[in-house]
């Protein structure tokens, strides 16, 4: 049982939602009379002791806001010993008894790092995009990335149409295909290529001639950057079928934009969550959503298990192109 | 088993993720080798023989469309045995074997007396805003129109902080408060009065005056039009706390738009499962979502119970406001 | 030659761009040398000495909000001699020499007493949705406003077309109709009612007839709250026609939201002219576009006359309907 | 003065509000009891003989829309004299009088050469999202790309401020900066990089660190694809500064979505005054907006000048940065 303070942070790429989630934290800590820090900038800001008590206040006029207003950093100093160890003190020195991190798969590493070496209770909430957290079919600020991206492809389809063009569009996801799966079914694209799923160039080209030569006016790719550099692709595509082809990169648009309404609900339900965790003396837990329930998943195998993008999205994506 | 043809139709109030539904029901159809029909403006074009065969071409360039391509009307006639008889023979003389039904609970009953009294094979999706379909916690366009509600709440704040002032917004739910809930939840509304809960407008003032006292600028109350006007409910706010109040009534600005990822996901995956199922003499079955996973639900059953408000959303509401 | 300081404030309604008007008068009178100071709340401000100086790093990050930072509030005591008196001194005694006001015609109107009585030089710039300032083709925010409209028109066009329905869409503009003929342009809306232009409502439920006997599927009609309650117009419009008839209102939605392009540069460029007006000794006048270039207005004569609205707009509407 | 039929087509990049222009232009004449071609595909549907009556309905439901409904290509055969004889025998032989033609420099040159050769009265149309046509400030679907850039600064202000992150966007404009340096502004960007005004790779990257040094979170560079490539850029500035850096390209996202008011009402007037122009008999002239007011420049000065960009919109950016 926590009686005094904990600690929120956020770490690793932003990710929408990450404000509605430690507004969520901070609201039910005090709910529960319980008190609540910031730490500024993730790890960094927790070695050079940039934190600061927060109040009901301090997180209003967030829940609509992307990116995060504690900030995040890279910090290799965290990743020794040394570092952790200094952390650690600036929390104890606060009277910090628990500590919620919200972040990826990177950032719950360097938690579970901290939480064995010192022994603090350790929550951890999934924020990235990517949704490739282990044991969970849900991750904070995945929904928005999904819409934005399905925004930039609804705009694409309007000049690919008027052109008879193949449009490319490079999406995030360097070892996880589930954005650029979710966004192709939902965009209506004609093909989706992930890490996860070899493919093969040419006979994907044979299949678009002979799509343009039944008549369609234009086809839309979505890559993972996983998959490859869509300029790359654009380049041998254009070649192999002749066709004028475009490429977008979207970059870290995807990262930014107002969360959308599941991404600000189930951001708030796991901040409220994690905070009543941590506060009735949990640790080494990340909770997130799994088939639409709140699931608390042990830190140590999520950070160690890679989870697979789910086959019935890969068939779905056939069966409705 | 299926072998020739089934037919879809679209009826009641349109939602969005209407025309990814039936793009899926019919793609996955021509898939397994069964031709579809489609039947234009409801049960009205059933009656008046407005019926016509879809192809693989028929939908595309769809699934970003909000509204329904096949559009929907009242029919008084079908309401007796009569109608329906006459509707029935329309689908017998084509080979029609089975039919898919996107609509909300009046459109479904409908399709629970047609299959009563004719036997022919009937599969329903819940085709709603209001998410209020029994046995399921998700209906086709219900994320799109909470999404909409809240980019308006996003607006309404930016003025409303600028002038101190209360302000209103009416949503849709005559007898269904979730619509207005999420919105309200995930929009950070102070007040979110919905059919379901007793209100009092007395001690609702109370609390606004108070918060204004201690320095708010503004608050936002998010009306269900089945829990009263918000034009009437408005005036009385402002008679009572003394404060500027304004009201939107978003009216069915909330039906249309282009549908989120989630409701073309959701759709897409409900039409797949509904054409699948009558194909393979499945009848009498309302499939949704339920804890994220495709659930059937009895059709009488659907239409003759009704969804309560999941209570969890009330109290977080309390929480986080 | 102002030397010493000036003030900035928001009055009245509120308008997309006035964040943007506000920066940009900060960053030019600060890069000219000269002290600024915001005043919050409008007259009220101004009375209440709620007066605070300004730097570059004040309007970071403020271009792209709607609202205003500096807020507005109604101010009755402004409209008393006495009231004046006391909110000139508390400029005074700061050393300001100058006064920007971002307002509509009210707002303007209360400058103009306080230079005439005090001396006081003031610029001002029109920041009204409503497009309604004398002797200028443009105001700060109308083109956010009406984009905002047209966006909701777009969402009732998918359900109005499902549905064979009448929409009306209520937008403001108590004494001008631009906003709603602008945006019933640009929407493809089949009617839209000013309060400048008489309209006979027989002659036109007897032409929505005939469309719909033609085989339209929907209308849609923009009333300016000028015109009438749309909801009471609705009513008739249905009784009338027979045709299912809907409304929305969209109230102080239209106020809000990010500022377009249009609106955040023309503000910009505004915001600088007065900024460097006023510090070079000018007075009385007031700043908009009208036809694509900076113009400067009589203040007395902006708040004298009134606005006609351009006939050339009714003539388009009717050829584009 | 034309008596029998005029066509219209889109031709070269596609920009929002081309469907909007060809709409009016198609209105407009019926109104005036003229007919009306639409050639699809631009001037290789001229060669191919693909051109259909236009009726209004033909033009219904489409202000809204992005892309053109009448398609655009390349057409090498065209650049030659025989191929320019053979689209203009198509024409004839409808008893077509006159062409309106909607697209940008090169598209238009072509227009001017087939006036040349065989006599038929030619108008054009600007379309195209650059604004870079000679003796004009405003082309159709400029003000929708700006505020499509615009939105994607927003998303990346969110994630580029949590992490203090230098972030690039690469824009359209082979030629000309416009765009960039209109959403640059408009955006708030610290740095536009244009075709028109030599940059300083070094003096840029140092500003940026000083920047940094003095508590600045993060800074947005838009980069116009003629002054260089993004993601080359971004290497350079990342080396130099020793900030993380990530770059987005845009691509032709730029090009679609549903076109922005100004655009509308802009491409509408322009349309309307174009079909009024031919029908009068006119001819070699390029309709546009300068300053407010609709233009007519002489079509060969169009194609033969070239246009500057505003130093005021250069100076502008350095002032409000």
């Amino acid at each position: 049982m926590i009686k005094k303070a904990i600690a929120v942070m956020t770490s690793g790429g932003d990710s929408p939602g990450m404000n509605a989630a430690a507004r969520a934290v901070v609201r039910t800590a005090l709910y529960e009379g319980v008190k609540v820090y910031g730490i500024n900038n993730g790890y960094q800001g927790m070695l050079d002791d940039d934190i600061e008590e927060l109040t009901s206040r301090s997180v209003s006029d967030l829940i609509q806001r992307g990116g995060t207003f504690l900030g995040t950093a890279r910090c290799p100093e965290f990743k020794t010993p040394e570092g952790r160890r200094k952390g650690f003190e600036n929390l104890v020195k606060r009277g910090i008894e628990g500590l919620v991190i919200i972040g990826g798969d990177g950032s719950l590493t360097g938690g579970s790092l901290l939480s064995k070496e010192t022994g603090l209770p350790i929550v951890g909430l999934p924020g990235t995009i990517d949704n490739d957290v282990w044991g969970m079919d849900y991750t904070i600020g995945c929904d928005t990335a999904a819409n934005t991206i399905v925004d930039a492809i609804n705009k694409l389809r309007d000049t690919a149409s008027a052109h008879r063009r193949i449009m490319l569009v490079e999406v995030m996801g360097r070892n996880s295909g589930w954005l650029a799966m979710m966004s192709g079914i939902a965009g209506g694209a004609e093909f989706v290529l992930v890490p996860e799923v070899k493919f093969n160039i040419d006979s994907m080209c044979e299949e678009i001639k002979a799509m343009y030569d039944a008549g369609k006016r234009y086809s839309i790719i979505v890559v993972a950057e996983g998959a490859g550099s869509a300029i790359e692709i654009g380049k041998a595509v254009e070649e192999k079928t002749g066709i004028d082809t475009r490429v977008s990169v979207l970059g870290h648009i995807q990262r930014g934009g107002s969360p959308t309404v599941e991404d600000r609900m189930k951001a708030s339900m796991l901040g409220e969550k994690a905070a009543l965790a941590i506060i009735s003396g949990a640790s080494d837990i990340v909770f997130g959503f799994n088939e639409g329930k709140v699931v608390g998943v042990n830190l140590f195998e999520a950070v160690n298990n890679t989870k697979t993008l789910n086959p019935e999205l890969v068939r779905l994506a056939r069966v409705l192109a």
